[in-house]
């Protein structure tokens, strides 16, 4: 049976890109993308366009339960399984630009970016996690052993600033704490669902600076071979995806495969 | 001047515990008591009682920015500095309980323990840093070397759960998620507020396993002789207070004063 990956925010950004590499590297593996905005994801349905019968363009708000759960129910019934979930969708606060100090903090601004950065990968594992036991093992490396075999794997999109042994700069309240909150979350579904029979791995992935709508307000400040094109953090990032098993799960990576600390 | 110190969550459990360590072991110090319900408070008001002029008690809903903006205002004009602030708040999970596995996770249940745990913590601080900067460092060690003099002391009650690296048993989504961001704030403050005239120390502290209303639903499953009075846990904090100073700022520390990992 054909792989299945499903890229949850996938309009645009490193999502999109996950979906492009899926679909030229991974033939015949399906790929569901969701968005929360199909209509206006034309780049997303070009490319469901020119991959027929390969990629499934849906619906999905990540800070909406009932979205999540309806997606989940289509890709039971459509697919069975799932072997690969990337929650990639984030915002860095919803201004669009991190806080440079307290005074830019506001109640609000942190809760929705904990909301979307953090209860809504969650709440897609909540869903996902039946399909993801069904899963086939289709990514990463599988060990002989049989019980250590995993089936399905979930990757959430970290950031290094997310790292709080790490963070020697400060600012960025809302982000980084969604991020630390978001590797917490890593880590307990690594132990809940490291266990038993359809074993699941599961990392937090830092993709390294990337050129996309998220870093875009602060790329003057990168080196510029510092930041990556969407294209090559990507093919990095599935190198550390195909190299995962369940001995690997519960950290955080960055894109060469390194451990980030906590 | 007197020392002020501000317990924010003192209505009950380890905050109206400091309350009483600080009125009876630190005179003439000023204890600013602040709880969403002082009508409720019975035993902050006898305490209050008990110690005349010594402790004001205000109302304060960590949740409701404008609460903390104008105990903010009122204790600017009332006592013109904060030497220690105390965030004591927290809940488990609205429920009382934490989670068990993914099947009790919500959304809903995430969002008010973060916004309870994390977020009130952090608008605590935005209203009250001007406070703690014109503090006169009446808590913790002062170095001889004036320029690494502190001037006030921002301690968030975190949990041992709350530590990524150090979590093998899983479970309790919301509330471990809400520690390892609010570690994140006391990471982030401590390299904003840490630098220039008017630094503050912020650190987390773990009171070990206490005898409250939030552990009872597990007091069960805990060894007697590991189950502090929160007498006892006060105690050893306010050591670990007391032995504060700039060097150690940043960082999460146990009852004992050994650091956690992040
Ligand atoms: N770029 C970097 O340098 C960098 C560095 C470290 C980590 N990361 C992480 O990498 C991941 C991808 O980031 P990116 O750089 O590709 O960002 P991006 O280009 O800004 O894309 C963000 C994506 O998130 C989606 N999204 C936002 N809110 C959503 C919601 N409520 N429901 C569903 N989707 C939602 C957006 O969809 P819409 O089109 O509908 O808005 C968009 O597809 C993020 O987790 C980010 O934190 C990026
Ligand atoms: N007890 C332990 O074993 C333990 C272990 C590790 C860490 N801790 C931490 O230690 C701290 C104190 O816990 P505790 O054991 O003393 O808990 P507790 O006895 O349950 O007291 C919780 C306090 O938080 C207050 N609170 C809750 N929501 C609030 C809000 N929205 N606004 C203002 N106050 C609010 C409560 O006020 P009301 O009376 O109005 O509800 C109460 O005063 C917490 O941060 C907790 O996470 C405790």
């Amino acid at each position: 049976m054909a792989a299945v990956a499903l890229v949850q925010g996938a309009s645009r950004g490193l999502g999109i890109e996950f979906c492009r590499y899926l679909l030229l590297n991974k033939a015949p593996a399906a790929v569901i993308a969701t968005c929360r905005n199909p209509d206006g994801a034309e780049h997303l349905a070009a490319l469901a366009a020119q991959h027929p019968g390969r990629m499934t363009v849906l619906k999905l708000d990540v800070n909406r339960e009932e979205d999540i759960k309806s997606v989940a129910e289509s890709v039971k019934s459509d697919f069975g399984k799932v072997d690969l979930l990337m929650n990639c969708s984030a915002m860095l606060h919803p201004s669009g630009k991190g806080e440079t100090s307290l005074r830019d903090v506001s109640a609000q601004g942190i809760i929705s970016t904990l909301t979307t950065n953090t209860v809504g990968p969650l709440v897609m594992v909540k869903y996902f996690a039946p399909l993801l036991q069904m899963g086939t093992g289709a990514f990463g490396q599988q060990p002989q052993e049989k019980a250590k075999q995993h089936s399905g794997i979930i990757v959430n999109m970290t950031a290094r600033v997310g790292s709080i042994g790490d963070n020697a700069l400060g600012g960025w309240y809302s982000y980084r704490m969604s991020k630390a909150a978001l590797n917490m979350a890593t880590r307990n579904l690594s132990i809940e669902l490291g266990r038993g029979r359809g074993k699941i791995v599961c990392v937090s992935l830092h993709p390294g600076t990337v050129d996309t709508d998220l870093s875009r307000p602060y790329h003057r400040n990168v080196p510029k071979d510092k930041l990556f094109s969407t294209e090559n953090s990507v093919q990095y990032l599935m190198n550390v995806i195909e190299s995962l098993n369940i001995g690997k799960t519960g950290k955080a990576y960055a894109w060469d495969g390194t451990e980030i600390p906590w």
